[in-house]
């Protein structure tokens, strides 16, 4: 069975592989699993038929038979738990990656999510010149706390896993605020990410639905 | 093997039961798991053998034998796969229910969350009195999300599960604002869950720890 996920039909990011979909696009390459993808505009994921698969109206989603799933981070463990090459064998290692994932959304990425909202909701606002160097130092927290943790080391805990690929789908999306550079070893550990095979064919499938050329995987 | 957990020794919500010990807490009792807590300072949090444990230098924290793990969504779900009582057995709703987890922590939260941060970090900034509307009107967008998604079932997807332990959980910490009571059939959600005598019983805990009266846990 062909898991279906959806994807912005225009990408706000321009392709540049920042919305959520990668990070369940670069998974399924991750572990070699075909899939479909699902197009859906703006006014489309506002409709019943997308809220019915998408309470909150947003990509991806993922149908695989019966099973309708949101949630980028949902998915990415979903595929995990399913097949090999995301998740390591023994017990204890793989609660900590799920551990690394769920930091990866709920303790790296809201401050993230506020710079995003902060541009994007409130550029024109008075206060913003000031505020989003309030918001830059949240982020540099994280950021420093996380670099401490990784070190001289390729990947958070032993060998890559869906811990790493959430929290470099995270730090992504700070690559255009120059941020990662202040931190050598995270920028080389989101480089090492963007140079695994899956992630080159996610990006491309990804990029190819904003340019129209036709897709990979 | 009784596994210990990490709490703030002076939680900043003086025992309302808002720092996320409490979902850990609440998940422990669900499944009738004894456990063990370990206080930790402002101070001790921030020291080298805190953050070996935890890399953000936040609580809670979870030890069971070798295994360390942190993010209270990783803890709550390590919980529910290794005791009966939070998870369906059914595959797909056990997916559905994990699939709430991440909701909960990464679509709800983050709002809820910039809310915190602007009450508590820039709550002296000129800007605050103009921008506190804003937030809350995103959040509202995402109330009125989920509160269309739950209509009048008790729980999110069939049983009570660690799903909606998570999303109670993170709606908690809009209970004091009244903005829970614009959306009855949520208000409703989250009476039940601190209804629950898992719940009753970690909360009571929490607020020991507070008040210096013994724990029952």
């Amino acid at each position: 069975m062909i898991p279906t996920i959806t994807a912005f039909e225009r990408s706000p990011d321009h392709g540049r592989g920042l919305a959520r979909d990668m990070r369940v696009r670069w998974a399924l390459e991750e572990v070699c699993q075909p899939y479909e993808v699902r197009l859906v505009s703006f006014s489309a994921m506002k409709e019943p038929a997308h809220r019915a698969l998408h309470p909150f109206g947003q990509i991806p989603t993922y149908e695989e038979g019966d099973l309708a799933l949101f949630e980028s981070g949902a998915i990415v463990l979903h595929i995990a738990e399913r097949h090999a090459g995301l998740l390591p064998d023994d017990a204890n290692a793989r609660a900590r990656a799920i551990t690394w994932m769920f930091a990866a959304v709920n303790t790296v990425e809201p401050p993230i999510l506020e710079l995003v909202t902060a541009k994007f909701l409130e550029g024109d606002r008075p206060w913003s010149k000031e505020r989003l160097p309030l918001i830059a130092d949240r982020i540099r927290d994280r950021l420093k706390q996380l670099s401490a943790r990784l070190g001289d080391t390729d990947w958070l805990d032993g060998a890559f896993s869906a811990g790493d690929l959430m929290m470099v789908g995270v730090l992504l999306r700070l690559k255009a605020s120059g941020m990662l550079d202040e931190y050598p070893n995270l920028s080389a550990y989101v480089s090492r990410g963007e140079a695994r095979p899956a992630f080159k064919r996610a990006f491309a499938d990804q990029l190819a639905v904003f340019t129209g050329e036709p897709q990979t995987g």
